[in-house]
């Protein structure tokens, strides 16, 4: 198992800071540097106990074993590169964007020879941001997507396998794509579905809504910048799912006309909600 | 405020026990007896302390002041028809079905003239089912929707409004066609997104689904008998909101490629999530 001795976190919101207090609460590493270019930010991490050290220099990173790049999915290419022309050769940069493929492309050939790259994604999250909402409970238990490129080695895959392990969370190593195409399905369209509801609602209905749009309205009140970075990151995987589910709606056009028709499509997805 | 001396429930599942618990509980009525044709549903309810006397003969619902009909919406029609027949005149019979336009307009001119009957729908649920889930936790707080019939007496509407004020919940007087068209949007299309979505995800991605997947498994696990029962006789609300969620889809088809047009849209959703 990869030793981390120093991690550094670049981006000390909801998810940088839960990693910093995982990290910190279970002794997956020796030393916790936080950076972010907000000092609010960077010093609220620290004095929640998600890091030995913050900051609001890049320089602070300068000596880790492993990076998580943990700002908004629009600012991680140009972050991790910036990150690695700091860092030791040898150091692994990893991320946390909740869309990987285009990340990977952008990355792919332009990382000095002996920084290591791996695409990373802590399957977890809130409606809420910022460092106060971060919580080590979000991560513990969940999947954290490896997405390794091309170029990544296999040590460099151990090390974010470990991270993620130490966290309490389970890796699993993907391709981009195929990354991509499974979070539009459980994650992105139910946020969206989540938002036409809402939308579709009108005014007199909602404030008579009750625990089953309770869900919806909880998704749909999540923050729309990150959203929109995400959405339009990951637009052709949506689109597909997307279409996917307009054909499960149309069945029910049909399916609304007759009990037997409508019965087999709600048990099928009684079914699969039940299996685990 | 009309006085409840005699409740009497017909079907003591979730609904009809969750209304015996709240109502002994908080004394809204002097005898509680209930009725189911399982003797097994009945005596569960009893033993719960939902009910002062249980039985299977419709005869023991023949002294109540009220009637709650809470059986499974295609048997509501029968089974109001057949108490009518059982109780002294004078009496208030009222029902808990989710889609009240068709029940309303079947009974319309077909009650004994001095039965007098008022469409009622407490919005709550669980995706459980039977008198062993039924809790008054889910009444408290909630709407209860009182839909009069053109023969609906005031006296009538204000004795199911004080049974709903009793147990916690804030009655709410709509035209049977409104409250179809508003659970609808807020309630059933809910649930068929969820299906949907369960539906058009991929063997692979089901497992890896987190908590944005957890609240559509949850409403999708929900007993398919009953929703088939809801959905079917709801179909017309059902396809109309359907119709203005598939435009909000397509809404997002032009979006992804905008993050502006995305933004708009995801903000919106936020803000109304957020308003109460």
């Amino acid at each position: 198992m990869p030793t981390i001795r120093t991690l550094g976190i670049l981006g000390t919101g909801l998810i940088g800071t839960s990693i910093g207090l995982a990290v910190r609460q279970r002794r997956v590493a020796n030393l916790v540097i936080g950076v972010d270019t907000d000092p609010t930010a960077a010093e609220a991490a620290r004095s929640r106990g998600a890091l030995d050290r913050g900051g609001t220099s890049y320089e602070g990173l300068k000596d880790a074993d492993l990076v998580v790049v943990a700002v908004p999915p629009a600012n991680v290419v140009d972050a991790v590169l910036q990150v690695a022309e700091m860092v030791r050769p040898g150091t692994v940069l990893t991320d946390v964007a909740g869309v990987k493929a285009p990340i990977v492309r952008a990355l792919e050939g332009r990382l000095p020879p002996l920084v290591r790259y791996v695409g990373g994604h802590p399957m977890a999250g809130s409606e809420r941001q910022g460092p106060q909402a971060a919580d080590p409970v979000l991560l513990a238990g969940r999947p954290f997507i490896v997405t390794p490129t091309r170029a990544s080695d296999a040590d460099a895959v151990d090390m974010v396998s470990a991270l993620a392990r130490g966290m309490g969370m389970h890796p699993v190593v993907l391709d981009a794509d195929a990354h991509d195409a499974l979070v539009a399905e459980i994650s992105h369209l139910p946020y969206l579905l989540a938002v036409g509801a809402v939308n579709a609602a009108s005014d007199e209905a909602l404030p008579l809504a009750g625990p089953a749009f309770a869900g919806l309205r909880r998704l749909a009140a999540s923050p729309p910048e990150l959203w929109t970075q995400i959405c339009t990151a990951n637009r052709e995987a949506i689109r597909a799912a997307l279409s996917r589910l307009r054909a499960e709606l149309d069945r029910f056009d049909g399916a609304l006309g007759s009990e037997s028709a409508m019965g087999d499509l709600l048990a099928r997805a009684q079914r699969r909600a039940r299996d685990r």
